[in-house]
């Protein structure tokens, strides 16, 4: 897997993702978000994303908090190019940003919270030291 | 649960379920269908839909075929009534037929089998007799 | 349509809303707040939601910002009830607060600010007459 | 933009695609199956998909029928590889097959079939030449 630095994950937006307005519909926007952090997961994880952390890793990282600012229409024109980073690791969370592009124009840009847990417990637990390791260097600011 | 005879789903169809063509988007189309077999079972079986058939009572019931055909465009004007009722039971499968109104316009009709699994094992098994009892004095004719 | 005081959307989460964890996929949860809102406007506008909104009145609501925390998983075994009310009426945006919960339970918070548009110009607006005079009784604090 | 020859469209499979049953949920693949078609036109047609052949060269493809079998599966696990093709290119008419395979193994077959219309008044029409000349030559049998 080939990975930018930074890393952006590129989204074909379609017409099915357009509302009559002909720009993709809101609710759409933040499952494209979760696109890009799983592709991030998976882009620094030897292609492991939420699916395979739960299942063969047993680690789960359930959202805690969404903030999206929507800047400007997003339309099948262009891809969608979302850059997407850490921004801050604390002890039993992760908080990622994300730059979404087309075109060179900002569309949105967002940050999310998630917390790590034991999966198969739903228990919340610290980083994982095979996580965290990873992570940390790639901490950068908004 | 108040039951209709014939089984009678409404779904509200909104904005975001439309594309720019202003109409309902077609992959939007199968996944109204669903919600509308999973509200059969769940208004015959105390309602039980797939979640609790698969977690409560390890029958799973994965679908092997799928055909629709799309007579009118599907609008937000109006609620769609999925008529939804069974055509064949057979040893390990089932199919459903679906009728699809808005305003008394025929919108779209489909047929829908599923098998029979035990769902814990992902492993085919025969119509269990829990089911069976309930769904056999509701086949009818297309 | 009967009307709740305070307007409360029942959703209907289903196995096909769930992910591996047996829980709403997150990305879910945004789709169903945007379908609650959309369904205050159909209950205070005599049925129109956005789709009517746009079409028939010229009138967009375009989202600008969306804050969601996420307090207990969502699962189909209650019905999801999206309490929705308008929190702020500025000239030219109105934002809505919403808590959603499963059997008493709040599973998620949000916050979603929209400002107003002439549809077919994609332009800003101040609040419609025909909108203010509704929406502004209704105003509450969080 | 690189064409594969037979053309086949990859999809990432990801944790929000699944159900609890761990496999992509049903109706998550006509969306997918719609994904590929959409890819199929923007590769023969300069980048051109439902959206820009609608709003640029005013020719809707509403669906009329879509017949899907489901063999095995699909999962996160691998890559989901959409072959498409145009089987049948009537007056009026367009049909694509497609067989949908994850690590050599076929998850799922279609066929598909969409008519062509004056996009907006919504009228049906005959295949235009400008699509016909590009279609006819790439007709195969399933």
């Amino acid at each position: 897997m080939y990975m930018t630095d930074p890393f952006i994950h590129p989204i074909n937006v379609t017409w099915g993702d357009c509302d009559p307005a002909r720009i993709a519909y809101t609710a759409r926007l933040p499952w494209f978000a979760l696109d890009a952090i799983n592709a991030w997961w998976e882009a620094h994880f030897n292609g492991d994303g939420w699916y395979q952390l739960e299942l063969d890793r047993n680690i789960g990282t359930p959202f805690v908090n969404l903030t999206m600012d929507f800047r400007s229409p997003v339309t099948p024109r262009h891809k969608l190019l979302c850059e997407t980073y850490p921004t801050r690791l604390g002890d039993r969370s992760i908080t990622f940003g994300m730059k979404a592009r087309q075109d060179g124009r900002l569309c949105f840009e967002g940050s999310f919270t998630c917390v790590f847990t034991i999966a198969d417990q739903f228990k919340s637990q610290s980083a994982p030291n095979e996580l965290r390791r990873v992570i940390e260097p790639l901490i950068r600011a908004e």
